[in-house]
């Protein structure tokens, strides 16, 4: 009965395929290095709505249309769809899903949402509960700013440390038992990892150790090494948290390095965009994902990667009270062959 | 391959068994009717903890580890955990998890998590991913007022159709392959439902729509009728609600009222303890369930349930914006049988 390869692994039987894809950005992720890889962006990050949180919700929506209509699907042929976002009551996803009629289970996992709805998705379509499934998560850079930090308008100074919220979101759909490459073969669920950090802008050093704990047991429970995947790319642990992680599989004396990236230091040219460490948020690993890596996968410059959105699951008010950053990362491969 | 009765109704092959249960709950609670049903309660709602926060996070472990403790397991066997709560970036449950060394999945479905955490971790072991897994949902009454209403101090007053969030956390452990009653046989994931309630004090019209969508599509992908259960219970309706939901069967000729109850009811003495219309908050559904319910299921006065939670999906911002509620039920049914 039991299929795991290990207590957090499992490899998937019957491995779906991502036969959709969709991503909706920002002017400034537009602007950024992967602009040709998203579906659209909006020049004024409101796409037309009075509110930025409004807007968030449209950004779920369109890159759900564009993904359902690359699979040549609707809505109501979907058994259920996982989504997740930032803000407060995950209401970017929930409201972006009550026009659609869709089974609808919503997660919350920072910026690791996309890594968790795209597991728990693929769990779920391996079982036979369902055909086809659809994982979206989402982010802007304006609601998120409000509500974690401070006013747009008051123009707080962001220290060195800092990244930059994408404002991007990112829909994939999933078919049960896949035909058609690429395929989701294995799944490796993050335990919570808190090494102490209490600077809520420096959040790449927080997470680094939760990405360093889902890899290193992806490695251990599949007995794999980071030779097996063309690239092994983090959520958005930035430039400051990609060192660190590239620090920790040294000590252990594995050399990530050179198949090794993070979607937050892909999704932005931090010199010229000025965003310090680089991009985060729920839609930075989706966006950068479903856009530029999965068309990589396509076109067979990579064959199977690594994928593992990492997340800060810390609030304002646990700061507030002094609180340390738990965080967490899922692990999920995507490759062009079944295993 | 494909398992499901119908688009939203699975039926599992291999029902997990629930072989632990905790409930820990604050002293309003304690002091309601269902007050011998619960393992633990808290004179001061802090539970020793110097915030509410951390004391709604100190409820979600003890839960789990009397939950463990009556499973004679520990968080080392559990193969994942699912937790969830009300509060802004579910820090309740992270929290709380940060020292378990459990892989972990976050979700939020506002007051119907516990039906989401049962539903998906039953459809994992059902799937064979894992042996052993843990729901765990909590809510806290001052954790909850300050962050969706006013600070406490301000003694706001209350309309008649509010409900009292719940100081209360719930755990369950699941064992897959279940070999003792009681067992998770069937599963309905919800869709989202919004009639355009615009009041946040009247929780329990908002949701009645989404529990009979989600237990109405359950009747019909099943085929069962009210009358194939010992009980029908929702989440948190509270009396309104509860009201509103029989009146929607009765619309289709189904009269669910002798056998169907509301948790949201059942966790106070409405008249005694000026709780207006009853209970809510993820712990509501979570406690009475796990303390109660289950109980009535051990001693065979219930044989056969079916339990849907129901969750609320709006914050304080979207009410702000004058958007209505969308709503979620998922509906589980737990049996002394497998079918």
């Amino acid at each position: 009965m039991r299929k795991n390869l290990g207590r957090q692994t499992m490899k998937l039987e019957h491995p779906p395929s991502i036969v959709g894809h969709g991503t909706i950005v920002g002017k400034k992720e537009h602007d950024g290095p992967l602009s040709s890889w998203f579906d659209d962006y909006c020049q004024d990050d409101r796409f037309g709505e009075d509110s930025w949180e409004k807007a968030e919700s449209s950004m779920q929506e369109q890159a759900l249309d564009k993904a359902l209509s690359r699979a040549e699907k609707t809505a109501d042929d979907l058994d259920f769809m996982m989504a997740g976002d930032l803000l407060n009551q995950c209401i970017s996803s929930s409201f972006a899903a009550r026009s659609r009629n869709v089974p609808f289970l919503g997660l919350y996992g920072a910026c690791s949402t996309m890594g968790e709805s795209l597991a728990l998705s693929s769990l779920l379509l391996n079982g036979g509960f369902g055909s086809y499934a659809a994982a979206v998560t989402s982010s802007h850079f304006c609601t998120a700013e409000r509500q974690y930090r401070t006013p747009l308008e008051y123009g707080g100074q962001r220290p060195p440390t800092a990244q930059w919220t994408a404002t991007a979101a990112g829909a994939l759909i999933l078919q049960a038992d896949g035909t058609a490459p690429p395929y989701v073969t294995h799944v490796t669920i993050g335990k919570i990892v808190d090494k102490g950090i209490t600077d809520a802008n420096s959040m790449g050093p927080a997470m680094a150790p939760a990405a360093f704990d889902t890899i290193f047991t992806h490695f251990k429970e599949t007995g794999r090494t980071p030779a097996d995947y063309d690239l092994i790319v983090t959520g958005d642990l930035g430039s400051l948290g990609k060192d660190i992680l590239i620090d920790f599989f040294n000590d252990e004396g594995m050399n990530i390095a050179p198949n090794y990236d993070d979607c937050g230091v892909l999704l932005f040219d931090a010199e010229k965009q000025d965003v310090h460490c680089g991009g985060s948020g729920c839609g930075c690993a989706a966006s950068v994902f479903a856009g530029y890596l999965l068309a990589r996968l396509k076109n067979r410059e990579l064959n199977r990667i690594l994928f593992c959105p990492t997340g800060a699951l810390l609030s304002p008010t646990t700061t507030q009270q002094g609180e340390s950053i738990p965080s967490v990362a899922h692990a999920v491969v995507i490759s062009n062959s079944k295993d």
